[in-house]
Formats: C-alpha cells, sequence, structure tokens
C-alpha cells in the first residue's frame, strides 16, 4: 500500500474558494445497511462544524417512522454482495437471519443503533425533513414520525439547501 | 417536532458564492421507485429556474427506451424496505402486484405516469443524455430511444457538465 | 432527437468560479453492475486532469479486496430492470449466468476487467481509499486488500476531501 502523491498534480484551492461547510444528504433507501452511511457522515459532519441537512424521501422514510425505525432490515436476496445464494436467501427467516449477523457485527464493533444515532446527530444539531409527496403516497402524518423529525419540505427546499455550495448526495 | 435552530450556527454564503444555478443528475437505476425521484428533483429545479441535466445511464437508460418506459417495475424480492417476505415475493406475478400497488398509489396522489413526467421536464428545458457506452453495452441505437431525448454523451461530457458549479447527484 | 437550447437560458460561469477540477466518489455497492461506473468516471476524469478520490465504504470494500474483486456478482433477483421474472432468479446458478452475461457484453465491447479498470485508474493517479469502520466492521486488515489502495481513512478525512470544491456523488 503506497500513496502515489507524485502521479497526482496538486490542486490549490483558489483564495475565493473557501472550504465548503454544508452537507445536503437525500436518505432513499429504508434498509439497514444504506442507513448508516447518511448518519455516520451526517454525525461526523456535525462534529466537523458543518450545517448538516438530512432529506428522506420514498423508502428512506421508513428511517423516520415510529413503527420501522427499529426494525430495518437487510436482504440476502438479490444482494450479490452477501455471501449466500439466491435460494438459500428464499428460506424463510433468512433476512431475519441476515440482518441479526449484521446487527450483531455492528454491536461487537459498538455501533450505536439506527435510533440512537438520529437522536445523536439531532442533538449535534443535524437537520431532519422529511419529503412532504413521500409521505402523501406513503398516506403518512407527521404523527407517524419520530419527534427527532424538524419538519416536512418539499423538493424546492431540498433544492434551495443543495444550491448554498453544499456537498450533496444521494444516497 | 420542533425546529432545532439554536443548534446550528448560521453560515453566511460568503459574497464573492452566488447560489448554484445548476443540476447535474446520473440516473442508474431501471426501476420504477427509482425513476421517480431524478425526474421530480428535475422539474422543480427547471420550475426554480434552474438549466436541469439528466445524464441515463446503465439501467437507467430503460427509462429512455421506447419498449420500457411505460413497463418500468419494482420489485418485491430483496427490497427488505417492502412489507413482504422474500419467499411471497417469489411467486410469479408479486413483481407485477408490487408495481400495481405503487402505481395506484401515483395514482391516487394523481402523479403523473413516468412518460408524461419526462414530457412535462422536456417541455420545461430539462435536458436527457443517454450514456454512449451503456447505449453499446445495451446494443440500442438512437432509433430505440423516445424522442425527447436531447443526444448521446460519454463520460466526458457528463464531467465537463457537473465541473461546472452544478449540484450532482447519482441515482 | 432535438437539442432544444431556446427553452433553457443559459446560465454563464461567474468570472470568479473557474471550473471544479476534483472528483471524490463514495463506492458503496459490492455488485459488477454498480462497480463500473465509479471507475469509469475515475478515469475519465483523471484523463481531464482532474483530481480523483475513490472512498469505498460498505459493501464498496468488496472491490478493494484480493477475494472479492474478481469475482463481483449482478444478480437476476429483485433487479427489475433485468428481464427475468423473479422465480426464475431463484434457480441455483442464474446469478452465475446473469454475471456471465454481463462479462460477455463487456468483452464484446472491449470492457476491461474490474481489476484492469482499477489499475489505469491508479496508475493515472486515481486516488483509492478504503473506509476504516467498513473495514473494522467486516473484520479486515489491510493484507486483505490490493495494493493498489493508498490508505484506509474515516468520515472526516473523506468530508475533508469532498469539502474543496469537488464534485461529489454516492455510488
Amino acid at each position: 500500500m503506497q500513496v502515489h502523491t507524485q502521479q497526482t498534480p496538486q490542486f490549490e484551492t483558489p483564495p475565493h474558494l473557501e472550504k465548503r461547510n454544508k452537507l445536503v444528504i437525500v436518505c432513499s433507501k429504508g434498509s439497514l445497511d444504506m442507513a448508516y452511511p447518511p448518519l455516520m457522515l451526517a454525525t461526523t459532519g456535525a462534529a466537523m462544524g458543518m450545517e448538516v441537512h438530512l432529506y428522506f424521501t420514498f423508502w428512506g422514510i421508513n428511517m423516520l417512522r415510529k413503527k420501522t425505525v427499529d426494525s430495518l432490515k437487510i436482504s440476502p436476496v438479490g444482494n450479490p454482495a452477501m455471501p449466500m445464494p439466491n435460494i438459500l436467501g428464499m428460506i424463510p427467516g433468512m433476512t431475519r437471519l441476515a440482518t441479526r449477523m449484521m446487527r450483531k457485527s455492528m454491536e461487537k464493533m459498538k455501533m450505536p443503533t439506527i435510533m440512537d444515532m438520529i437522536k445523536t446527530a439531532h442533538d449535534t444539531g443535524v437537520h431532519f425533513h422529511a419529503c412532504s409527496p413521500s409521505m402523501q403516497m406513503m398516506n403518512l402524518t407527521k404523527d407517524d414520525l419520530i419527534p427527532e423529525v424538524d419538519d416536512i419540505i418539499g423538493a424546492t427546499t431540498y433544492l434551495d439547501l443543495a444550491s448554498e455550495d453544499a456537498i450533496t448526495l444521494f444516497i
């Protein structure tokens, strides 16, 4: 493992460009494995002093629902990165097994649960926004959401946040 | 649900940094659920006066194919965010059922179809670009694509668009 | 296929804003189909003179593992963009078949393998970073990784790279 600094030209930040201090992430997945990355980046960004916004849309809304936030799953089926043939993934209980295996790895690393991470992120000032059309489509009201959610906003507000020179990601 | 404005320091946009007025999205998925987000963001962005580019690559090409644009599907299998065990998802017809359920939700919300959204986006000036290596890999020519497609471009042109201070997303 | 230049207002790059010359991609997927896009964009960006960083996290670590880099797969199950019913995808060997079909298409187009693309990218100065919490979670050490990996970094270093006015993508 070597660092090849010579092969890459160094690009200096032009004097008028300060570092970006804003992170705006769209969270569109409702699976356990894709719930961790936005929350890890969000808490890290907040700890670095960044202004952080998470915009939950489509399946991502499940990360904000009281009913689902503690039971996010990963599926062994259709995920070729998991070392398990599809036919095994079909056996009832396999999603539960894969999910439990991942939770165990997380616990062994002393990784907090998703709900714990949401609380920490919220406490450090990360903003939680639920997407209004997704709420409508899933027939949800704000009472279905955990109290850490700041507000329910549309795509216009999201794009407005993203346009303010933010680091933008769609997860 | 509370807005915690005090916990987050306010970052002022430095005077030399205007808001970004460009949105460049890579569309790489060919499923119904992941077809909506880029089109909703694109039409919203265009309505806000942004210059919007959608770059369709890999499975995303299916959103531009005459043959597939009206029959995009979602799968109940391997999608743990859907409330259905994998074994049920295996029963022939379940992908069709899950897709029909989503279409019904969309209709109830008076959401337009993907083809309608593409037309609206196109009419408001959103640019549709097909990725040339993906076209080759799928053995397609421009005659296989809907007329709303502006052109077939490579990764260089995409990166050039993205480098012009755009909001960038990979969906 | 028409180019509708008139419908889109032209946005000039303000004089103080030069083109962005940095590309920072998070690689979070471990499937063959989602391994190509970051590597294609990375090599293209490097050829254009950009400073390029790839940050491999979660399943994306499989792209850097000696043990898995040459055997990335795509799954016909739960991927509604593939023209195959879920029930067929369940037949043992179908993941292998779908993967072989994709590899054949790639070969016909004279597309290099993932390992070849990694070598090319590395030779042109693309930086390969492995995510440290992901390494821990998967119980891996640097000896498990291919020698093209530059270093093992955390989310803070990633965000620092991304904040330097980079084009950012999460794949």
